[in-house]
Parts: C-alpha cells; structure tokens; sequence
C-alpha cells in the first residue's frame, strides 16, 4: 500500500504506475508478511486499537449532525477564562517551559481550592500533580502504580478508558455491575443504581491493587452517598488497595444531592489519588488540563510517570487556568461562583431532556450530577438491516440515528466490558451541556421521531 | 511522615503534635515498612525518578541567577503566533475537545509543510500524530513500537529521556559513542564528532527493534552528514530496524551546513518516525506540542498509544499553531521566514558565544545546528569541597556555579549512560537562544571569574 502509494505521487503516471504494482507483485506476499511483522504494535496495546470517541466523533463530524454525543460543551465557557488565556498568550515567559509537575501558580490554586474542601492542608508541590487532562492523570496513576499481573476493580459502566488503560500497564481488569433496583415504573433515577457490597467484596483479593471509582459517574449520573463510599472505603482498608477516584464532574451535582470525596474518609488520604479536570471545572475540554491530588508517596510515582512521557503541560494553559480558579475561589459560597452557576444552569438543561424523553416514552434515567442522560431506546422504530451485524445493538442504533436522524449520541455498550455489553446495548447517552438551539433541534428531531406515523 | 503532617494541620497544638508522634512511634516501623511495599511504584518505573531538568530547574530558579541551563528562549516568540493563541482563545468552539490524533487545519499544515520539504504527498490524517510536544512525540513512538526484551540504538551523548523512556518501556538500550575526532587545536566543532560505522553495526542484532537518531543534536550542536546517515540508513535496512528521527531542531541549522532528513533516504520513510517541535520550530517551549510523521503502519500505532494516553492536545494551543504554520508556508523562500530567520539570528549569538569562551580558554564545541554550546570547562577554578561527593564532576560543578557564580548551565553527563559518564564530566552545556542582555550578563560573570586573581 504505501510503497504504491509513494510511486505513484513521485512518479505520477499511470503506466508506471502499473508497472509499480506488478514489479511490488513480483516481489509479491513474503516481503509484505514481512513487513507486517517487524512493524508490529508493541504488546502493550495489541487489541486496545478501537475507541469509541474516535469512532463517534468522525461521524458526528457531519456539521448537519445535532451533536449529542461527546461530552463536549456548545455553550460558551465563563468570558473570564477565555480571556486569562487570551492574555496569558501574550506573556513572553508565560509561552516557555514551566515546572514539570505543575505551574507554580496553579498548584498553589489548587492546593488552595482543595484545602477548602478537604479541610487539610495539602502541599501544592508534593502533594498534587497537574497532567494532560483528567485522562492524563487517570494513565499517570495508573502506570505509576499498576503492574503486570495486578487487577484493578472496576465498575460496570465505567468511563471507557479506565479498561484499555489497566490492559496497557499490563494487570487484569476486574469487573462488578452497578445494577438498577426495581422502579416503581415512573421515575427511573441514577440513584436506583448501586453496587452489591458482598459482591464487591468477592471482587477483591490480594491481587487487588486498586479500585477505580467515579462520582459523579459518566454515564450513569450517579452521585455516591457516603454509605456507599463507606463500604468501599472499609475494603479499600480490608485489603489494603489504593483507590483512584475520577472526580472530574466533581462541581456538577443537582438538588438533593452532594459530591463527598472519598480521600476525606478516614484511612483513605493515604491509598487515593483524586482527579479533577479543567475541562470539566470550566467547560474548555479543549484545554486539557487535569490534576490527581494524593499522598506524596503515591504522587512521587505518579511524577516519575510525567518526566518519562511528556514532561510538563502547557505553560500559557495552566497560567490562564490558575488565574481563573482565583477568582472562583474568592467567591465560592456566592451563587455566582462558576462552580455553582454551572450546576444550576445544567439543572433546567437536565429537567428539559427528562420531560422530553418521557413525553416521547423513551424511559430516561435521570442523573443525580454530571452531564449526560441516558435513554432506553427500544420503543424507537430504526431500520438496522443494513448495519454491520457484529456490533451491540446500540452501535447500529446509534450510527444509524446519526446518519438518517442526524442526531448523534452514545451507545452506552461502550462503557462496558465485553460480557455486560449485552445487558446496556439498549440505552444511548445524550450531552446536554448544550446551548438551547441545540437541544431545540434534538427535541424536534426526537419528536418527530417517536410521533406514530400518520 | 505523612500521618504527622495531617495531624499537626488538623490539632494544631504542639502538645497533641508529640503525643502523635509517640503513639505514631509505638504503633512503629511495621506500618510503614508495610505502607513503602504497597504503595510502591510498578516496577517499570523503578529507577527511573530522577531527572536531570527537574533539579536543574529547581536551582536555576532563583532569579539572580543567569540562567543559560535548560533549552528556554528568553527572546521573544514571534508576535503573530502569541496573536494566533490570543485570538483562539477568545473562539469558543477553540476551547472545546478536537480530533485526538490532531486538530484538522493543525495536520493540514504540518502536511503541506512537510510535503514540501519531503517531495512527497503525506497523508494528513494517517501519517501525522499531534502529541504532547516532541517529548511526548518520543514516548509514543517508544510505547507503541518498543517491547520488553528488545534493544535501541543511543548514540552517546544523547537527550536524556531516550533511556529513561526506552526501560519504562521494558528495553534495552545499547549505547554508542559519538568520539571527536583529533582537532587542530584551535577549533573543535561539532562536526568533529562522529561514529565509528563498524562500531555501530556491532551493537545492531536481530534483537534490535530501533534506533533512535537526533539531528540537530543535543547536546553537541552536530548536523548529521549524507554520508553518515547513509550509513545509518543502510543498517536499518539491512537489520529491519525502525529509525526514530528526532529532529526538533530541523530548522535551526548554521552557514555551510544543511539539515537532511533520513527519511527521504530510499527504503526509509517505511521505517522512520521523524519527530518536530513546535516549541522548537516557534520559540515558545510552553507549548509542548509536537508531531511524529511516518507511514501509516507505524503511526496507527501511537494512535493507539494516545487513545489511551490522554487522548487529545490542547484544541486552542493547535489551532493557533496551525495558523502560525500557514503564515510561515507561505513565504518559506524568504529570509524573513521564521524557519530561516531564526537560524540568522541565532547564529550571531553562536558566534559571540564561541568568541567568549575562547577568550576564556575555556573551549567549546561550535556547534553547526541546535541552540546549545558545550564548554570544557576544566581550567575554570571552582572549590568543590563542599559538594556531595557521588557526583560526577560536571553536576558539582554546575552546582557550585549556580549557587557561587549565579550562572547556571547543564551538566553533559546528564545526556549520557552510567558506563560514559566519566568521559564526559569536564563539560558543562550552555543555551545561547537568549536575549542580548542575558548574554551580557552570562559574559561578564564569566570574565571576572576567568581573570587572574590579582
Ligand atoms: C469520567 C471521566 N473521566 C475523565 C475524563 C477525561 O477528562 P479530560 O477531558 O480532562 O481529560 C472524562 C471526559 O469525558 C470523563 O467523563
Ligand atoms: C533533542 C530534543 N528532543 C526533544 C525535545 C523535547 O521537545 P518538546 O519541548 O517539544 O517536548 C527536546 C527539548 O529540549 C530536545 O532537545
């Protein structure tokens, strides 16, 4: 293919051509097979080569798509990040290196933020390491902790990557389900979802070197109460595992319910890495800032991890983040402060698809935090004949949704290991950190949709 | 330690501060011998904590000190690339998620660049990878290509992540000397230093999976010839090995001498990842974006590295890149061409940096490509008696320096492997991409230091 391929721009005739690719022919199977071979994947990442963002992503491309898919927000991010940034670009030094492990002066926002919150100090230099993302830092810890032959405990779904990325450090994934309790048939809620504390308990051995846990969950919408935390704390502590808790919807929790960390819990400031995002704090996932705050004796790892693959995170980026923080941090108990606001501005958002999801009797579980909401969606008629027959049914449903509905989401299989897909492969997640045009033009296209044929 | 340091935050009384340590005490050493084995790093980072830029940075932190140490411009960037950030960062849809493999007009540049520089059409979707900067472009490559057990080719002195970043992947390196070859006495340059070609090929077997290969070099300021990369391009082929060409300094090349890439060599480019800096092309190393171009049967593979890495750049800081790019494209003959321009200026500020140091006695290395300087700097007095003792000579030194002159530089044993340190301690490495200012500065502390003591 490539050989062919060079030919023929260098060459750039036909004929040659040709007899470019009867000469290659001639030299024909073994060289290729060859080929194939010394330019192989490391072992490393054999069969983590699908992802479903990248997959998603390309279709909804498509700019006649109402793009419900990626958690990717079309409303405009607070004016006063963008302009941090707008100005940090200006700044000579701002433009250059910084230190590795975190800009100076964002690690002292953070460090500042959190002391807020866990009530405890926390070192902004040992104790807190800024990544490439709330993804980076979920790879960082990994990698810095997690060896061949250790499992990881996950739950069923789960943030997509938490799977490929425990593959990739070479351990063994572990999975236990979240299952839903009976509804009473109306209201279906993401607080109907738990765990099994005895099954979880099974779960763990001495093999056990981490749980990953995420509150507020994608794509659930689960907010853990502190009765569920305290059973997987006590078993983090029973069997001495490091929790990697991704908190990366930390600010976005509705009415009735609380974002509780799980490292403030007694005997887990020691065994957790917490992780946060800029993208999510501020609705700028372009930014791909992360952090995981922790011990020093599991940060160090995380550290080594950082200067081995990339070394330090954009300079103009953390620059612009941290100043954006100070002015949250100074109003953190006002209804304006951006971490409120947000949450509040999601809330009417999340109300709005709830009623339109029921209204057309597609049963919505209705999330406690976070921004996506799923949908059962097996009473939508959808000609799936056509589609590639080896994939769930929510791919087909939702490739085919994407191309003749034009209205795109997430099949919720995704999030799943192998053997639960069957169990999702009828629910869809939809983002609804959306303008109002946008789910406007949702709204309409599920309408019209789900209305009986006349 | 980090129990007490809780405790002494939380009761805050000196009294109940030494009650826990005592209780700390009787609980005693069983604790924490078990706490240090569970929470230890996974093994394929052991070893690998300390970073030459990390202690290095540190110290040059203070601001009194004239820093000439690690690779940070204190010239200017360009006006209209700070702009291009500026104006990304106040476009909404800018702040949001893009393509994970790199930003579309980003890849569209970066290929119209480099078709022009390959003679050769390249793919901008499968044949170029946006990355966390050149660094991360290297770790990609490393993780996705490099299996445990394998060797890579390092050529001595070498950046000093290629090891690290080569046994976090489960390889072995295999080190060659780069040797000066005997000078006239009065100038010794870069292109003094070269390989032995048989040397070399003793160190490739059927073990080897890749070289990896640096022009412009740092630390040397070497441009590596036709001639000498013919020879390495000949033992790739005739060993089937992959080149990792790391050319961030690709334009920064000085009169008489060309930069060439290894990949237009026949037979190459199915085998090479050629890797570019933007902090480099653009003078702002803030920005930590960076790219690997290849053929698609190489590069699928660090797709799949970042897919589960940390997924996407920074969609702002690509974008404006992608926009500087097309500025710079476009008027690639001309002398103002930042591409050519900087090399120009760059250029004087080599030469006034080979002046000083000669006049000193302290001889340099003149380097033909790079913006670093390496000075022999043995007959320079320093008192060393106070440094710990396990270090080599050129980390003491450079130390003592920083701390007595408020001159800081980077030791060159830092680029290479345990066995060669000791041949290469008496030189320090100097960064020369600075202001006029900071060159006066670095001029006269080494003036008054070199000067018979009267
Ligand atoms: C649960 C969860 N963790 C981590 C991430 C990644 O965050 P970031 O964009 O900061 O890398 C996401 C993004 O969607 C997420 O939903
Ligand atoms: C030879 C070499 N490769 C790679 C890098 C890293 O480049 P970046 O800052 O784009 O990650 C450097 C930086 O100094 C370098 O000198």
């Amino acid at each position: 293919m490539f050989l062919v391929q060079r030919r023929l721009y260098t060459l750039g005739s036909r004929a040659k051509l040709l007899k470019t690719i009867y000469s290659l022919n001639t030299l024909g199977f073994s060289t290729s097979a060859k080929m194939a071979l010394k330019f192989k994947n490391a072992k490393r990442i054999e069969g983590l080569d699908s992802n479903v963002w990248v997959e998603f992503t390309k279709l909804a491309a498509d700019p006649s798509v109402v793009n419900l898919g990626q958690g990717l927000p079309d409303i405009s991010p607070p004016t006063y990040v963008k302009e941090e940034l707008s100005k940090a670009a200006l700044t000579d030094n701002l433009n250059q290196y910084t230190r590795g492990f975190g800009h100076p002066s964002l690690v002292k926002a953070l460090s500042c933020l959190y002391e807020k919150i866990y009530q405890n100090q926390i070192d902004p230099n040992e104790e807190i390491i800024v990544t490439v993302g709330g993804y980076g830092a979920l790879f960082n810890t990994i990698q810095g902790l997690v060896d061949p032959g250790d499992e990881v405990i996950i739950m069923v779904p789960f943030y997509d990557c938490y799977e490929p990325m425990v593959r990739m450090a070479g351990a063994t994934p572990v999975f236990i389900p979240l299952r839903s309790k009976p509804t009473d048939g109306m209201k279906w809620s993401s607080s109907d979802w738990t765990f099994n504390p005895q099954e979880l308990e099974s779960k763990f051995s001495s093999k056990t070197k981490a749980i990953i846990l995420n509150t507020p969950h994608n794509p659930i919408g689960k907010v853990y109460t502190r009765e569920e935390l305290k059973v997987i704390a006590d078993l983090c502590i029973k069997y001495d595992t490091v929790c990697i808790s991704d908190e990366v919807y930390e600010w976005l929790v509705y009415t009735g319910h609380k974002h509780i960390k799980i490292a403030t819990f007694p005997g887990m400031w020691e065994r957790t890495i917490t992780i946060g995002s800029a993208g999510k704090t501020f609705s700028v996932t372009g930014w791909k800032l992360g952090w995981s705050i922790g011990p020093k004796h599991l940060i160090k790892h995380l550290q080594t991890v950082q200067q081995n693959t990339f070394y330090t995170c954009a300079t103009p980026l953390q620059a612009a983040l941290a100043q954006a923080l100070w002015i949250d941090i100074k109003r953190m108990d006002s209804p304006e402060c951006y971490f409120n606001s947000l949450a509040k501005e999601l809330e009417v958002k999340r109300d709005r698809m709830v009623r339109l999801l029921n209204s057309v009797g597609l049963k919505p579980i209705i999330p406690d935090g976070g921004y996506f909401i799923i949908a059962d969606v097996s009473s939508l008629d959808a000609d799936l004949s056509d589609m590639k027959s080896d994939e769930p049914y929510d791919y087909k449903f939702v490739k085919w949704m994407t191309k003749n509905k034009k209205l795109s989401g997430i099949p919720v299989s995704a999030f799943c290991d192998s053997e639960s897909k069957s169990q999702f492969e009828k629910l869809v997640r939809f983002c609804f950190i959306k303008k109002d045009s946008t789910l406007d033009a949702a709204e309409e296209i599920i309408k019209a949709w789900s209305s009986p044929k006349s």
